[in-house]
C-alpha cells in the first residue's frame, strides 16, 4: 500500500492539485487487478483515498463490468460523488444492466440537475422503473421537460427560499431545520406571499443581522434571473457579464424554480467554446480517445462535402484547360491563390463565428463589421499581392504573370474578407448555426472566384504570358 | 424620460437579461448628448438607472473624454463597480490624465485583483503615485509581484479568516465585527496557530452550529488549494474538475495568501477558448471592432508566413511542370489533393490543440492518439481515395488518372493525420505554443507531401496517361 499512499500524498498534499492522466491509469490498474483477485474490499478502500473528481477519472478507465461491481458496492452517497464527475452518456452505458432500485438509491443522492441528465440518457424503459422507485422523483420530474441546454436544464432545486415578510430570528430557525437538505449553502432567495422572487440574501448577512429585523429590509432587490426556457450560452454570458456566482431560475409567472451556479456553467462555457471550435474544423461532437467508428462518422461528412466543393473549384480549372496547355506554369501558381484565399478567409470567419458566439457583434454591427473586414481584405491583397507578383516576376521573368497572379490576389482577400464576414452574419439572419456551415461556403467562394479570377485574366492576356 | 424608463424596464424586469449592443448604444448617445448640454447631472441619473456590468458597456461606447468626466464625478464606490466590468487596458487608458488622488479613492473601493490589473497597466510613474495615495495600498503592493495570469494574479485578498482551536460562538462575533470589510461571503477558510491553511467551513454551517463546538470538529479539512505561482489555465481545470466556488491559494510554506472565486475563472475560461482558437486561425489577440492597424499587424505576419509556404507548394509543381505540360488534366485536380489534405490536417489537429488544452492528452496518450490519427487517416483516405478515382475515372475517361489521383489522397490523409497529431504533440515537448504554430506546418506538409505523391506518380506513370 505504501505507493498508493505516496501518489496521493503528492498529489493532494504537495500542490493540492488533480491527478494527472498516469496516475489515474496507475490507480485504475491496481483496481482492476484486486476486483480481479476478488478483492473488493481493499479495491474500493484504495479508490476512497482520493477525491470524487480523481475517483471519477480513475473509474472512467475501468472496465464496464468493474465500473459496475464498484459503483454498486460503494455506499450510495459515495457512488453518486463520482457519478457527478462523468460523463452523462458514460453513466448511461454503466447503468445498463444495473439493478433499478440500486440505480434509485444512487441517483437520490445526487444533484438534482445531473440526475435528470443521466435519466434523460437512460433507455426510456428503465428510466420510468428508476424514476418509479426513487424518493426524489417528484423533484427530477419537472426538470426532465426542460431541454438538456436550456436554464431548465441545467439548474439544481437545491436553494433555500425565506419569506420577505419573516424575521431574521425566524428565519434562521427554519434554515436550522432545512440544514442538512443542503449542502454548501451561500445565500437564500426571497420570496413574497405569492411566491414571486423578489430578493436575495446571503446567509452571513442574515446570520450577523438583529433578530427581529426583517428580511425585505436586509435582502438585496436588485435581482438578476432568467427563465427555464433560457440557452444556457445566454446564462453563461449573464453570469460572466454581471459577475454571478448564482443565477435564479424563474417560471412565466416569476416564480423561482431553480438556480444556476457558477461552478456549473463553467462546464458550459467550456463545452461550448470546444463545440465551436470543433464545428468550425468539422468535427463536431468529437472526442480525442472516443471509438475510430464515431470520429469517422463525425468527420467523414465534411470531408465529403468538402470533396465536392474542391471538384466545383476542380471544374473551374478545367474551363481554362487549354490556357494551362499553352502557359503550363499557371499550374505552378494555382496552390498560392486558393491557399492565400482560404487562409484569409478563415481568420476573418474565426473571428467573426467567436465574437458572435460571445455576443459581441450587435444587429446594427453587421454591416459596419463587413465593411470592416472588407477593407482589410483589400489591404491584405494589395500588399500581398505586389509581393506576389514580385516574386512570380523575378522566378519566371515575366511582368505580365505576375501582375495577373497580384490581380488575382486582390480579388480573393476582398472576397475572403467578404464572405467570411457575410456568411456567418448571413446564416445567423437565417437562423442557421453559423459554425457548422460557415467554412466549406467560404473556402469554396474563395478557391473558385480565386482560381477564375487568375485563369480569367490570363486567358484575356495569354498573348502577354507566352 | 418615459423612454429609458422603458429600456430599464424592459431588460431588467421583462427578462433579467443583459441590454442588447442596440440598447447600449442608444444609452451611450443619450448620455454622450446630455454631457455635451452640459447636463452632467442628468447623464449620471441616467447612468445609475442600470446595473454596474451594464454600465460598463455604455461607458465604452463613450468618447474618451466623456467617459473620463463621468468616471470622476462618480461617487467613488460606483465608480469602482464600472471598472470592475471594463478591460484593465481600457481603464489603463481612461486613467491617463485622470488626477491621482481621485484614481486612488476609485481604486480604493474596487476589488484588490482588479486594481492591480489596473495598476499594472498604468504607466510605471503614475502607478507609483497612485498607490501612494492609496489606502489600501499594503494589500495591493504584494498582488503586484505575481504575473497577470497567475493564481497570484487572479486571486483576491477579500476573505475571513479563523483559527481552527476557537469556538463557533467566539468566531461568528469576530465575524460579525469584519462584516463590513466583505461582501458576500459563502464560506471562511480555517487556519492553525501558525496560520497554515488546514480547513475551510461554511458561513451557513458555522451559523447553525452549536455555540461551543470548535472550528476544527465541523471544519471540512480535505481542502483543495494551489500556491500563487500556479498558471490561471491550471487553476481553472481544478476547479472545474472538483466543481469548486473557490479555491484558495497558499505560498510555498502553505500559507494562505488569496482566494480565487469561481465568477471570476470563468472569465478565463472564455478568454483561453478565445485565444487558442485565434491562434490556430492566426489571429492572436485580435478583437472584433479594435483599430484596423492593429488587425493588420496580427494577421499580416501569418498571412506572409503562409505566403511562403504556399510557395514551397509551388515549387514542388514546378518540379513536375513537364509533365503537366504533357498532361494537362492533372492541373484541373490538384486543388482536390490540397484541399482533402488541409481539411483533414485541420481537423485532427484542432482535435489534438483543443484535448492539450483541456488537459485530456497525457504524456503516455500521445503516442496512443498518434496511432490513432493516422490510422483514421488511412481509413479516410481509402475511402475518399476510392470516390475521387472513380470521379476522376467517369470526368476524364483515363482509369490511370483515378488510380493516381487516389494514391495521392490515401498519402496525403496519412500525412494530414501524422502531423496534425505529431505537430502539436512535438512542439508541446520543445515547450513552443502548440495553437500558434501548428497549422502553418500542418498545411505546408499536407500540400507539399499531397503534390509530390500526385504529380511523383503521374510522372512515372505518365505513358499510361496520355
Amino acid at each position: 500500500m505504501e505507493k498508493e499512499q505516496n501518489i496521493q500524498n503528492e498529489s493532494s498534499l504537495q500542490d493540492g492539485l488533480a491527478l494527472d492522466e498516469e496516475e489515474t491509469e496507475d490507480i485504475a490498474e491496481q483496481i482492476q487487478d484486486l476486483v480481479e483477485q476478488d478483492n473488493q474490499q481493499a479495491a474500493i478502500e484504495l479508490l476512497s483515498q482520493f477525491r470524487p473528481g480523481d475517483q471519477g477519472e480513475v473509474i472512467e478507465e475501468l472496465p464496464i463490468e468493474t465500473q459496475q461491481e464498484i459503483l454498486t458496492t460503494l455506499p450510495p452517497k459515495e457512488a453518486a460523488e463520482i457519478l457527478e464527475h462523468l460523463e452523462p452518456e458514460d453513466v448511461a452505458k454503466v447503468s445498463e444492466g444495473v439493478d433499478s432500485s440500486v440505480l434509485s438509491d444512487i441517483l437520490d443522492e445526487a444533484d438534482s440537475d445531473i440526475t435528470a441528465d443521466i435519466l434523460r440518457q437512460l433507455p426510456e424503459e428503465q428510466a420510468q422503473d428508476v424514476l418509479g422507485e426513487m424518493e426524489e422523483a417528484a423533484e427530477v420530474i419537472p426538470l426532465l421537460q426542460y431541454p438538456d441546454d436550456s436554464a431548465g436544464g441545467r439548474m439544481i432545486l437545491e436553494y433555500l427560499v425565506v419569506k420577505d415578510y419573516a424575521t431574521t430570528a425566524d428565519t434562521l430557525d427554519t434554515l436550522r431545520q432545512q440544514e442538512p437538505e443542503v449542502k454548501d449553502i451561500r445565500s437564500v432567495f426571497v420570496v413574497d406571499a405569492e411566491e414571486h422572487l423578489v430578493g436575495e440574501l446571503s446567509v452571513a448577512r442574515l446570520a450577523l443581522a438583529r433578530p427581529k429585523t426583517m428580511v425585505r429590509d436586509i435582502m438585496d432587490s436588485d435581482i438578476i434571473f432568467v427563465t427555464s426556457e433560457t440557452n444556457q450560452e445566454e446564462c453563461a454570458r449573464v453570469m460572466e457579464h454581471y459577475n454571478l456566482y448564482q443565477l435564479p431560475v424563474v417560471d412565466k409567472d416569476r416564480r423561482l424554480v431553480g438556480v444556476i451556479r457558477s461552478e456549473d456553467i463553467i462546464d458550459v462555457i467550456e463545452e461550448e467554446a470546444t463545440e465551436d471550435m470543433y464545428k468550425l474544423a468539422g468535427i463536431p461532437g468529437e472526442r480525442v480517445f472516443g471509438p475510430l467508428s464515431i470520429s469517422m462518422r463525425n468527420r467523414l461528412p465534411w470531408l465529403s462535402i468538402n470533396l465536392i466543393t474542391t471538384f466545383l473549384a476542380a471544374l473551374v480549372i478545367s474551363i481554362f484547360e487549354s490556357t494551362i496547355a499553352r502557359v503550363v506554369t499557371l499550374a505552378v501558381f494555382l496552390p498560392v491563390v486558393a491557399g492565400q484565399g482560404g487562409i484569409g478567409g478563415t481568420q476573418t470567419l474565426t473571428l467573426v463565428v467567436r465574437s458572435m458566439a460571445l455576443g459581441e457583434i450587435s444587429r446594427r454591427g453587421g454591416f459596419r463589421l463587413l465593411g470592416r473586414e472588407i477593407s482589410l481584405g483589400l489591404i491584405h491583397g494589395i500588399l500581398l499581392g505586389v509581393a506576389v507578383a514580385v516574386v512570380a516576376f523575378i522566378w519566371k521573368g515575366n511582368y505580365m504573370l505576375g501582375a495577373v497572379l497580384g490581380m488575382a490576389m486582390v480579388g480573393n482577400m476582398v472576397i475572403a474578407g467578404l464572405t467570411g464576414a457575410g456568411i456567418p452574419l448571413l446564416l445567423t439572419r437565417l437562423r442557421i448555426d453559423p459554425a457548422v456551415a460557415s467554412a466549406v461556403v467560404v473556402t469554396t467562394c474563395t478557391d473558385v472566384v480565386g482560381f477564375f479570377l487568375f485563369l480569367g485574366l490570363a486567358t484575356a492576356l495569354v498573348s502577354f504570358l507566352i
